[in-house]
């Protein structure tokens, strides 16, 4: 690999890790809802505003954004997930079959990524190329989903950080 | 440029486009503030939480992660830009400061970005390595500033879309 790219595999890869920071956040949300005495349905059904989508869209977008994502730039289709969650638990489910959908992608699978063309539903008759549909589409939609869902749950009181929504990284010792 | 590579280049340019997206945000806040006939002050300091920052506190982050992205992967050491904003046009006029700086690079200072070793403010005696920085620091904290910004905008009520935070994406015919 030469020193001015970036991997597609990685570039995946952060994304359903950050899910996974998503999922450490649901445990917190449980944990506050038990403290304050009130169910944890309640954060699942929140929302910011009324015309917007609550919190359990919020996780199954970003989930289907980081699916299609690694199916797309992979060559595969994405399996369909009905969106039937209405429980927490439900949603830690949703997060795990979409985890375990990407990692069971290799890294050589990617390996045309940039030249693929992606076509998405909400743009019929439209293509786009691999390189853009990463960039333009993918990353920030992943990131629009996951943002809100977690902005949801500090905005009703949920003692989440930005370390939550960050997660592990790779630093070393200067 | 091999297939299955992403140019460091265009995924700092995309976060640069975010960023413009969030200034087309800030005419909607603008317009919908005159309609309601509140002053837009009431939008730049909204909140979605007590203990979190404010509308201007994250378009100043936001902006910052990218003018560090940009200095930092290119081999440059940031400009300062103080967090001196008050009003609507002088945070208009700070994402256009950040812009100016990140479009002053070109894409053959990027050439060594995955070799660079970064050092951050808020990770004392650390680094982190071009790829890892670019995936795991830049991108969430961009993406979650930007955001941050966009649902305190929506939760008091200025019609913003999905569209206006994607911005153009560059779809052809399929």
């Amino acid at each position: 690999m030469s020193g001015s790219e970036l991997s597609y595999y990685r570039a995946i890869d952060q994304c359903t890790r950050s899910l996974k920071n998503l999922e450490a956040c649901l445990d917190k949300a449980e944990t506050y809802s038990a403290e304050k005495k009130f169910g944890v349905e309640v954060l699942m059904a929140g929302r910011l505003a009324p015309d917007m989508g609550g919190f359990i869209y919020q996780v199954q977008s970003a989930c289907d954004y980081v699916k299609g994502a690694a199916a797309w730039l992979s060559g595969q289709v994405p399996p369909r997930h009905e969106d039937h969650e209405t429980t927490i638990d439900e949603v830690r489910a949703r997060i795990r079959k979409t985890v375990a959908y990407v990692e069971s992608l290799i890294e050589p699978q990617y390996a045309e990524a940039a030249t693929r063309r992606v076509k998405l539903s909400w743009a019929p008759g439209k293509a786009i190329g691999g390189e853009d549909y990463l960039l333009q589409v993918a990353i920030p939609n992943i990131y629009f989903h996951i943002v809100m869902a977690y902005a949801i749950l500090r905005h009703n009181g949920v003692g989440v950080g930005k370390m939550d929504f960050l997660g592990p990284m790779n630093f070393v010792d200067a």
